[in-house]
């Protein structure tokens, strides 16, 4: 590939998509801010993996739970035990490192602590009491919070096994080494599904969502085929409450890596919220009668993440310049092969002068589109400029008003694939973007 | 108003809007989850609000900021000095309550410490040292977000003053006293845009936002007029960063009490960053070349506490029913009439009976149609009482399969509102739906 991490931290950090966070204050290690047009894509991805995991499906409802919350769904999950890295920690300088990764080995001090465990949930106190009866920790993941919502939603819900709860959510990390960009964070968004089912048909639950989430990350986000592999876990290296695991990688410019998960982590979390509350998590079939705690299907993904592998795998470069005007230069131009849907602009207006005539078609060209879909109107620079402005970020369309438009009310609708220009009249405009942009 | 909070606590909980956080584990204080409806609402109030005050203003664009952060940000923005409540402890039992309120006066024992001040915001520590150098806070606002990336803002995404940064995001706040259900929480989504202007022109933008923010809460979110109110902050009582505040009020059930607030923060925060920080603040006019700090105007509003507004507004009952079939009960009939584009489910597709030629083309409807919005599918009970479920979660449209839809192949679409039934072509049925619902 001829992209490299540096070129997407330059882009992200050059039009406004991803600023390293708190950058003013020389940062905080491994936070990212999004700018305008990071937002905007955050949210395009969250709304479409909604649509297509929660709104799509009959057998998937929706949840937002806190990511507050009793410490004791920490002590049932396992996580307050056994979520934790080993860290040793230098006796010279007091710098501290995973120990079951290679790196401090080649620390300068080579004179270190035993490893300790070091848990990964943040811990906080609420209330006005440090203390450890009020002692609370920032969620790690979500899936919590659906296992603990599960008796209400079956009460409340009409819902039958199988199904599934999905949950977008920010959830918080502790890690010592995290990194390259956004990829591994202290703070990020899970998406993340909880499928119950009758034990017995997790194996083929399991085949049917690693299908479906393929599907969603090549149809859906236009990853290629190519970039994406299946990492199976080895039974040994399973997480304690999984039965299966297998890992959709991408491959990253480091190399290949996770970038979603699928695991069957069986009855453990509900079977352990019912030991630790005394409140039974059985599902009983309405046809049959029959009791029992399902097994749980968990796909899941990070958003900032697959944003990461979005940009990757959208981002083209154009040797000497692709523009059709007469100013093409030798530079090379980038252009973001975002699906529609994604894009952070859908429009934009581009009047081909700065004479007001064409302004004020333009701009009245933008005011209605603006009521459908987040547009730009820019009159500044050279049309050539703008247009690789647009393409940078991955605009679909832009519109040109120039001065046949005024005779005959028709502007240029430039694809930013095909590069092809179709006249569209004015009036149709709205009917006809709204065609081509679909559900965007 | 013949609406109770006990009411809507009730309607919350029955129909899997809102849950207790934590519940199995006897809950923590303060926290609610979102059930499948409540996660629904929930995202199409942020989306709306989205779409309102960001993509369809061409002068505001948007951002998502880290909820932790550099601790110097806390230290400028004046939170980690002032951002307190005074607390007194009784001596017997140790419960602390808050100085500045009446409630402690009440207390049995009545033997307390002097007051002290408490920080309200919830301190965690990054890294593996606890430590004050590695202290830092979840943010008790999203405000500072904007201020700090203001500068890269400018730098990258061509905006120029009056402009603003929007942002919604989770906030968190250690409140001892909160309460009134999901009005006052200890974590919460604020929704809020730092709006920038010249010196001078502050009081001009309040007034326009002031305006801007009252026809949103009415027009796109139905509030009735008699139900808001406007309270200005006396100047004594103004917090340390503010030249002006008004809140809206809403009139609960427990009295008028703050909704959406609206502030001139002056060139406070933005001065502050800039001393503490040693990067200008300043913003240079690309016209006139002059520089200055600018003036912030800041409109605000927490998700979940306009989310119970809109469900105490909406919530409306019928006494001895509506419903058009002889099954009419005396009853109490509950209609939530909440604006289309808000309501969790947009249309409910119900067979009139369960013959298999009915739930066959009830089915192929619903699959057609959960492609275009959130639907549901509903077979079980009387008709009467689907209409009534569906009512009570303020589904707008009811499709009704019957029998002479096999045969003329059209179905009964129910207005819920207005009760009006209209028979339309299955063939129209997504047309039909979506010229109805519009945006939604």
């Amino acid at each position: 590939m001829s992209v490299t991490l540096e070129k997407i931290v330059n882009l992200c950090k050059r039009r406004g998509i991803i600023f390293p966070g708190s950058e003013i204050y020389g940062g905080l290690a491994n936070t990212w801010d999004y700018g305008p047009l990071g937002a905007e894509l955050l949210n395009n991805l969250k709304a479409l993996w909604w649509k297509k995991f929660v709104t799509e499906r009959e057998d998937v409802v929706g949840l937002s739970s806190g990511v507050l919350m009793n410490s004791k769904v920490w002590e049932a999950s396992g996580h307050l035990k056994s979520f934790t890295d080993p860290l040793v920690e230098c006796k010279v300088c007091h710098l501290r490192f995973r120990a079951d990764q290679e790196e401090f080995k080649k620390h300068e001090h080579r004179d270190f602590t035993k490893p300790q465990d070091f848990n990964l949930m943040f811990k906080t106190f609420v209330g006005a009491v440090e203390d450890k009866a009020h002692a609370t920790y920032l969620r790690p993941e979500t899936a919590q919070g659906m296992f603990v919502n599960f008796p209400q939603i079956v009460d409340t819900s009409r819902v039958k096994v199988p199904f599934g709860i999905a949950q977008i959510g920010k959830s918080f990390r502790n890690e010592i080494t995290a990194g390259n960009f956004i990829f591994r964070t202290i703070e990020f968004e899970i998406a993340e599904i909880e499928y119950f089912v009758k034990p017995g048909n997790d194996e083929e639950a399991f085949e049917q969502w690693l299908s479906f989430m393929q599907k969603f990350l090549t149809l859906e986000l236009g990853l290629k085929k190519e970039h994406l592999r299946l990492y199976e876990h080895p039974k040994k290296s399973l997480a304690h409450y999984s039965k299966r695991t297998v890992d959709i990688q991408y491959q990253f410019p480091w190399g290949w890596d996770e970038l979603w998960g699928l695991a069957n982590r069986t009855d453990f979390d509900l079977g352990q919220h019912e030991k630790l509350s005394g409140k039974s998590m059985k599902y009983r079939d309405p046809d049959s009668n029959e009791e029992y705690i399902p097994y749980v299907i968990e796909p899941t993904g990070g958003i900032e993440r697959t944003l990461l592998a979005v940009l990757l795998d959208s981002y083209t470069e154009v040797k000497g310049g692709r523009t059709t005007t007469t100013e093409a230069t030798k530079e090379i131009e980038v252009v973001l092969k975002l699906s529609k849907v994604l894009a952070p602009v859908k429009v934009a207006v581009l009047p081909l002068s700065k004479k007001p005539e064409l302004i004020k078609v333009a701009r009245g060209i933008f005011d209605e589109l603006k009521m459908h879909w987040p547009c730009q109107y820019d009159e500044v620079a050279s049309i050539g400029r703008r247009y690789r402005r647009q393409d940078e970020i991955g605009t679909p369309y832009c519109i040109t008003v120039d001065f046949e438009s005024l005779e005959d009310k028709r502007v240029t609708v430039r694809d930013r694939d095909s590069m092809k220009q179709e006249r569209i009249p004015i009036a149709d405009l709205a009917r006809h973007l709204a065609d081509k942009l679909g559900d965007s």
